[in-house]
């Protein structure tokens, strides 16, 4: 693989709005990107919510909107089914002082595009993002073709629209094809065929309460050696709340420190939730919750 | 950053042994690397057991020189206090059937090193693995030099020894200064002073009975929506161990399969690890030992 030779564009879509607005939305990356879609699946498709979307370059930059008000939400992906966790958003979870008020699940759909025209047997060169091309290793094995970096999917599909790049094909979502006018030459060519992203939706306050199928986010900071660990899962066990995840970061404040992020089933609101996080507290000062919110199908 | 133009040499320092032996060692990168000084401190300085070591070009050829019996033991990092776990090597843990016999900590010390003579003020260029560099942004920002990217730090050392580059440093561990000849102009130069690599050694077999500060490795894989990691967590805390560390993985086998590595306190052979073991397999009979060793310090 040779670093992709574009420039890509990362300014946003819209001018950032100066006053808040109920229903902007950020995320990271260029418009056709898999966290566009998570946008459009949550608000448009699932809340019939229409919104003005906002790209940022960095997820630290997506935090930051949300942090000073310039979007009401954003999102951002916090795992996919196939790689595992994205740490810098939970480290950025850790820093900032925002909710999770909600989540999504994208499934990965790669596709294989290209100028209108063009046929499978003309493409000499493909593009995408590293994570991409590892997911669609297989494939791409079987074409005789040059393989090239680029720092997001979509933004390999915007580049061959606005190059008119002939004989090259960029690998990325259903959605930079079409927002691209690209041809897709081959869809679902990543290796393992179920692969899903889960997002986060962040907002400024706690979303609304629900009692169905919801669930709680924590992070709880606590020393490698210290007996906690094991006293407050069971906690969670002992209030007969279902543990849905645990992941771990480290503190970075002192070595070895570590942040627990625990997924439990229920709403901070629920009486057996409020008693088990009271009792979590006589464990560790450093609980934190970042939200309670409906499940993802 | 620029890519590096150095072509590095993965070479091994010794022929690989066609015959295993019983104190060959491997390690990932070259001479001088920071895994090569974990071997050093486990086997040379803590149990004055003198070693051949072998470097090979990655993770996953130590785990492999290790289960062709090519080695007796293979040495791989798998945490640093500050950037935390290298999900590749926890990875290669669930795949290989292999034991964890030992772990070892070593701090990270990161020296800035160039040709001997050369003073800070003629340095220009500085080389060195983008996590090291990242250790030190805020000591590379006061200097006015522009950085560039390696694969590893120690051969970032290596090669301004075998290039004989002026104006240039590298930024890596003591023991690659030693090795290399260079000259170290500052030394603990990474942002947060404190900050260790926690590395494991692998052998084929498990390693000795020891009832002493022992520790046990698990991976236990379960589907997200299960209720056994509540189960199964509290199974420890009632048999009375101590939960040290849990880190997860996607299975990579049905989307959100996880595989939860859990470290808690004893070895296999005590009768409470043993009960709880049982216990945990009633859960789910995905529940893989991956062995027990002695605490490091």
């Amino acid at each position: 693989m040779i670093p992709a030779q574009n420039q890509e564009d990362n300014s946003t879509i819209d001018q950032p709005p100066t006053q808040p607005h109920s229903m902007n939305v950020a995320f990271q990356g260029v418009s056709g990107a898999f966290s566009e879609e998570a946008v459009y699946t949550y608000f448009e498709q699932d809340m019939g919510q229409p919104i003005q979307k906002y790209s940022y370059q960095s997820f630290a930059d997506v935090f930051a909107a949300v942090a000073k008000g310039s979007v009401a939400y954003g999102v951002v992906p916090l795992e996919n089914s196939q790689t595992g966790s994205i740490d810098e958003v939970y480290d950025l979870l850790a820093s900032y002082d925002l909710f999770v008020v909600g989540e999504v699940c994208v499934p990965v759909n790669q596709c294989l595009m290209c100028l209108p025209g063009q046929r499978l047997s003309d493409i000499k060169r493909v593009f995408s993002h590293p994570q991409a091309l590892a997911q669609c290793k297989e494939y791409l094995g079987k074409l005789a073709v040059e393989v090239n970096t680029a720092s997001n999917t979509a933004a390999s599909a915007k580049m061959i629209q606005e190059a008119h790049l002939e004989n090259t094909a960029a690998i990325a979502g259903p959605r930079a094809a079409e927002l691209y006018q690209l041809e897709i030459l081959a869809q679902n060519i990543q290796t393992v065929k179920e692969n899903y992203t889960r997002f986060l939706v962040l907002g400024k306050t706690q979303g609304p309460y629900s009692d169905q199928q919801s669930k709680t986010m924590l992070a709880i900071t606590m020393a490698r050696q210290s007996l906690a660990l094991s006293h407050y899962l069971t906690v969670f066990a002992a209030h007969g709340l279902q543990l849905v995840r645990v992941e771990t970061r480290p503190s970075r404040q002192q070595p070895w420190e570590t942040i627990y992020f625990v997924e439990i089933a229920g709403h901070s609101e629920d009486p057996k939730v409020r008693c088990a996080l009271n009792d979590v507290a006589t464990y560790t000062s450093m609980c934190k919750l970042l939200g309670s919110f409906q499940r993802a199908v």
